[in-house]
């Protein structure tokens, strides 16, 4: 599982009001937490960066780049709705610090944003996260995402962008409105896995569990079910030590991890199981 | 999902010191608590009952089940690897407390098991466990479990046991010295589901997991992936709240659950996410 660690942002409140204090050492320290378990991690990761801000957002991206890269190496992932901010993000990391990986986070089927990303893309080696929604919002259906998936694929051919360096988010919504549980993006993540075997099936795993009680047992079931339809990179938080088991436990289960070598040496690492 | 509630079993050694010293107040608070939990679950279950002493096993077993029915009208599981204790005990209650209901744990396709026990359990409309081995002992290939299933469900037609009354224990085995996960017992499932979709798919959870670190974490992986596969019915402990959550969670997110409802309803009846 590919970890996109998603700690430092502008969007959770705590990291919020570091972002408006100018708060160094709780940047330094998410991103040093996060990059110490995405180290244990065979398939690797990104540490998440998104300012959220109204004013400004890409000054504060900035500050907070600068921050992580003090302190780790680990590939970053430079997030943000708007095409031009991740664009000027991956083009500061590539400039002043030389990274040649990292993950483009996000692009989607609206308006121009593959047009004006994918060309920026096609001259580097970064990944890029692609959400499944377009002008009309966020399709009702599979069969209209998969559209947009296949759009996109067509998009990511003309450029030259491998499938390998792909992450798509297939949207997940909350569960709690639905009717048929999550049959809906299964049948997404199974086309995606099926027609583009080597793109990364990704998502936003905590989303799912939205306006429900105890939050952390829907996400880990989700977790374990989007992985057995073939999620292999998820948004999510490393420092959770008993999704981090299940996620480990998982692959186990399904056959990636003989004897469990993994998952014991994940344990002894203090990746999970462990008060630190 | 039918819940075989796991914890009044001679082979826990805190419950064997409990049987060993007579202790009735252990019994019954175990008794109440699990059939707290079994009532609200929509699919109900039973307490099972399980001994496990060398000599005077029924005489325990006995004593055992008159406790449980001070506290509780919830069905019970009669649970030895002797056939003839599973029929005494089964003829106990439905002598002494008129118990129509009640879950037979187990027979396999050893010795004569299924000719023992199928002549009495076909006067009758309790539940039977029947356990995928026979005289070879644990298959070791799907194919030869789905034999064992396969002359096992000729057995009970010829007795008129309906599909409905039948839990199969395809064998949960330990994770940590498989090479492929559980790919071969999810086979199992997937026949059983496919040929008899009334046929409940159990088995005992925390097998998976042994020899491993934080167990809790692979039961509940496996949990997930079994229910995904079929499995309706578990050996496993009620008093888990994760687990249980996990279990409402799973139920939900395959689409058994409109809205989030039973889960909602487990939580606030205290069944998970809450000190008690």
């Amino acid at each position: 599982m590919i970890i996109i660690a998603e700690k430092l942002n502008g969007s959770i409140p705590s990291c919020a009001k570091a972002i408006a204090d100018r708060d160094a050492n709780y940047i330094r320290e998410f991103a040093k937490k996060q990059a110490d378990v995405i180290e244990g991690v065979e398939a690797g990761g990104f540490i998440d960066v998104c300012s959220s801000v109204k004013e400004g957002e890409f000054e504060a991206m900035q500050w907070m780049l600068d921050l992580v890269r003090e302190v780790t190496d680990c590939p970053i992932s430079v997030d943000s709705p708007d095409v031009n901010v991740c664009i000027k993000g991956m083009q500061y990391l590539e400039e002043k610090y030389g990274d040649k990986k990292g993950l483009f986070n996000s692009v989607s089927g609206e308006g121009n944003k593959f047009d004006a990303a994918f060309p920026i893309l096609a001259k580097n080696k970064w990944d890029v996260m692609i959400l499944l929604c377009d002008d009309t919002g966020i399709p009702k259906t599979a069969a209209k995402r998969i559209e947009v998936f296949d759009a996109a694929m067509q998009k990511a051919k003309e450029y030259g962008i491998a499938d390998s360096r792909i992450h798509i988010d297939p949207l997940i919504e909350m569960l709690c409105t639905s009717e048929d549980g999550i049959a809906m993006v299964v049948e997404v993540m199974s086309h995606i896995k099926k027609n583009h075997p080597k793109v990364h099936i990704s998502g936003a795993v905590s989303n799912i569990s939205f306006n429900l009680p105890v939050r952390k047992l829907v996400n880990i079931a989700f977790t374990v079910l989007a992985m057995n339809a073939g999620m292999d990179s998820g948004v999510l938080d490393p420092l959770n030590q008993d999704l981090m088991g299940v996620i480990f436990a998982t692959e186990s289960l399904l056959g990636m991890d003989e004897m469990c070598m993994e998952y014991i040496g994940a344990y002894r690492a203090g990746i999970f199981g462990q008060k630190k």
